[in-house]
């Protein structure tokens, strides 16, 4: 008896967890539209930080804890927004996302991890750092939109 | 001639800061997709809080600090990004951003000043506290809406 109740309340913690993740939205649209637009903002800084660590624009350590301090907040934000219902439309999201959600979220993973990599690199202040570091979160995009990014 | 050198320099400086905000978007077209971006997260955890203020959704103040934190770092980007020639196109702006630049530089920091009462309001914890910030950032939202965005 005891088992079946504690998989009960289980069962209804999950769907309200599910419930509460798709309410913030009020339309799969409007996931769709969020999680493209904090993409592009993630990606606009990113690629500032990437373009110092490329070399096409002269480094400058302030900028790129000022990029890394946007980056590190706006990088945790699109996935919440790949939720149930929101595969169709203006979106390149595959249904991977979903048919593979523990591959999906090992994904995100990745990029959070060296995402807290990328924000220790940027304050040391050192370009041979934070080389190692864009290029490691660089990877952990392409890993991302190779699995999960229709072309 | 001390003065002319002063006024040079200034001249020069001027332009440097320009060119540096637009040499940030590879294209006009690339900051207008940026601020539209920006913009979009921010109003949704901005709408977000506008809901607790507003007795849609219950009161949480974790949840309300958690949308007040990425309101606080979003709201400050959308700003840079309209830049000189990107009033053409896919946007809303109206010409009235460039040539009345004082104005809508006022209007910022209205917003700027009114989202860090909000930050504070987060911080109590208190739902009343909340409301009211809510208000004010909404009515900065709208005045600069009103003067510089197409309908």
């Amino acid at each position: 008896m005891k088992h079946i109740r504690i998989v009960r309340l289980l069962a209804l913690l999950i769907c309200m967890v599910g419930l509460s993740a798709q309410a913030q939205f009020a339309k799969p649209e409007a996931a769709i539209k969020y999680r493209q637009s904090a993409l592009t903002v993630m990606g606009t800084h990113f690629g500032r930080l990437a373009e110092m660590a490329q070399g096409k624009v002269p480094f400058d350590a302030k900028v790129a804890q000022d990029n890394e301090a946007v980056f590190a907040v706006v990088s945790k934000l699109p996935w919440a927004a790949f939720v149930e219902g929101s595969d169709k439309g203006e979106t390149k999201a595959k249904a991977e996302i979903w048919s593979e959600g523990a591959k999906f979220k090992e994904a995100q993973d990745k990029l959070m991890a060296e995402a807290m990599k990328l924000n220790a690199a940027a304050k040391t202040g050192k370009l041979e750092d934070l080389k190692v570091a864009v290029g490691a979160v660089g990877g952990a995009c392409k890993n991302c939109h190779d699995q999960f990014r229709a072309k």
